[in-house]
């Protein structure tokens, strides 16, 4: 039997992404890659591990082993409580929804709202794990221009006067890919728009606590609450291996939410969600985040300064004071993905910016670089290489 | 805004169930439940859990806390090969998709296979967890016949002539809710039914490890290897705090499926799974089981004497060899939901067995209740005190 024969309609929008295909390539022995987006194996807090087992089995016992409730791990959702509060967002516990990541978020905001052929409003570029979640729903997107600033709110207001959208989609912090962040007077606009169009965001926050300098700007869930559902994640700042993320949405979407999550995974893991409420409550992130901050501070540095050094004087790219990626664009003409085949030959992999934005015709001179995963030499040997396969791809 | 008036079309069919009621009362102070499907807290090697974190962390060190890949951790892949040898079914750490909990293989299956309106054979009864993961996907579903042997291959049969389904759901071994078991002769005809109707068989089988008296049945992957998804769990071995299911699917298949839990939660989380593999890989999983059966063993004898000493003549119960669940029928008139609020006034809860039929006027006779998660004493108190409820429910 060729039980491809037999797949949903909604598979066809499902295809394996060449991002995929990048990223295993990106991993082979001897390649520097820039292009993933993982966190440093040396930011886990790897020596407080068998502390908090222990810690945990002593306080909760058999009850971090057993299933729990869909809506998440009671200890863990009051201890996300004051985490919330430091970023401006007043909540309680019973209003924080725990997720196996904020992908699963992701999955679950698709599976209640988008309906085939409805449309979800998104930056170009955007965070291309979105665009995975939501496609199985068969949405459209229309996709809102951006510049140095993230979102053009002007952009925004015209897209929704234009078209009815389920929600909008934003990283608005340190975005993945530009490393952009939304500064304050546009988030500001963008409360007012979407409280006007009566629309909701759905606001995604995996980066704000990896802030290296600049003062934090507050989530537009605080500028908004009654039209945002907001969603953190743990996989930044204790490990995404553990597969925590968290939101706040409003309440009649809540109750939805919960439901889609029974059915897909009944809930997320406790002995994590067990382990994470320890992590918090018993002030290791407090410990911990100055000695990840510390050491991302030099690779961006490093990269930055790189950046300057080797690449040519017709590139532009972001300058993030946080996150994990920059974003940089060549002068009109250069194919990315030419360069990304030519930087593999010297052993260093990016990602070609045009696998973030929905039409994959957009953003052909575009490039993601990560500067989280190597050392500061590494990034800037990397990046030393990168401006060689430029100068070769440019003038050949 | 109302929310509510955004859902998709799709939400409409995710409706909280009854069940999700009845299991948060049961749960109540002072209630014995019989109700819920939960492994006894007992079961669960909690002595052993700080030693192997001790050695994931030695082993695996920061990788344990990473993503990993959607596939599954390539360890915990390895270390099911021998298990699933154990049950028959030969295979190789490569066709090995490691899930989150089992519940996520049925959401993938959803997701790939079942367009709008697609049809889905079910045992009558089935589990609800299978309907509440596919039906976000709008099947609709056609009931297959059973009897103490469970499902009726001549049924199948029947059904498959007339109507072209996507895939079969089956749970042959101590099925939930009714303990029954498919004998081995009923499993060569379903393998060759699906065989020669073309059709996919997603065989769930969380609870054959679970065997109190008996021989082991083969697997029906086993007799029909390319026709069958087969789906097992750690849930009821290990912890189901930890969100570890597995499957075994045709290469075809298993593309789709690995693309679809990305869009999810990317991959299943790598400490539980890294844990998992030194349970299994270390013998702790060899060294667990017997005690586990030596747990459950008498609270199925305590179950089946209370019933013949306090079940009336016109009751007909189950007698599974292993599994979680007794399934009971009173005579036809008899209303299981006002049986339960009768049960509830005396402190026992069990589920009203129509909620596991897709047709909810189905099964108002029937009954499961669950005989692990309480000890022997307290069983047969409780199927005392449910005699005393159903002498007044039918006399009066």
């Amino acid at each position: 039997m060729r039980w491809e024969e037999k797949l949903a309609s909604r598979t066809a929008r499902m295809e394996a992404s060449a991002v995929r295909e990048i990223l295993k390539v990106a991993t082979s022995p001897g390649v520097i890659s820039l292009a993933g987006g993982l966190p440093a194996a040396e930011s886990f807090p790897l020596e407080i591990m068998e502390e908090l087992m222990g810690a945990v089995l002593g306080r909760y016992g058999a009850r971090a082993l057993q299933y729990d409730a869909s809506e998440g791990f009671f200890p863990l959702r009051e201890a996300l409580v004051p985490l919330l509060a430091g970023r401006g967002i007043e909540t309680s516990a019973e209003e924080i929804l725990v997720v196996s990541g904020s992908q699963s978020a992701l999955d679950g905001m698709g599976k209640i709202l988008i309906s085939p052929g409805d449309a979800i409003a998104v930056e170009a570029p955007t965070y291309l794990g979105a665009l995975q979640a939501f496609n199985p729903y068969e949405p459209r997107y229309v996709q809102i221009e951006t510049d140095d600033d993230g979102l053009i709110p002007e952009a925004l207001d015209a897209a929704l006067a234009q078209t009815s959208v389920k929600f909008v989609y934003l990283v608005p912090t340190f975005q993945n890919p530009t490393g952009r962040t939304i500064p304050l007077g546009r988030r500001k606009q963008i409360a007012e728009i979407i409280q006007r169009h009566d629309v909701l965001l759905f606001e995604d926050d995996p980066y704000s606590d990896l802030r290296y300098a600049g003062e934090p700007v507050p989530p537009i869930k605080t500028l908004a609450p009654e039209n945002v559902v907001y969603s953190g994640t743990l996989s930044k700042t204790f490990a995404p291996g553990l597969r925590l993320g968290f939101c706040v949405a409003p309440e009649a979407l809540m109750h939805w939410l919960v439901i889609a999550r029974q059915g897909v995974d009944l809930h997320t893991n406790t002995l994590g969600q067990a382990l994470a409420s320890e992590y918090l409550s018993g002030g290791h992130l407090a410990r911990q985040l100055p000695k990840i901050l510390d050491l991302y501070r030099p690779r961006r540095e490093a990269i930055l300064e790189a950046l300057a050094n080797s690449f040519p004087e017709d590139f532009r790219w972001t300058r993030p004071e946080g996150g994990m990626f920059i974003w940089a664009e060549g002068p009109a003409g250069l194919d990315t993905e030419k360069l990304y085949r030519r930087a593999l030959e010297r052993n260093v992999a990016f990602v070609p910016g045009k696998f973030f934005y929905v039409d994959h015709r957009d953003g052909l001179a575009t490039m993601r670089m990560n500067f989280t995963a190597a050392d500061p030499a590494t990034i800037a040997h990397a990046i030393e290489l990168l401006g060689q396969a430029i100068a070769e791809e440019l003038h050949g």
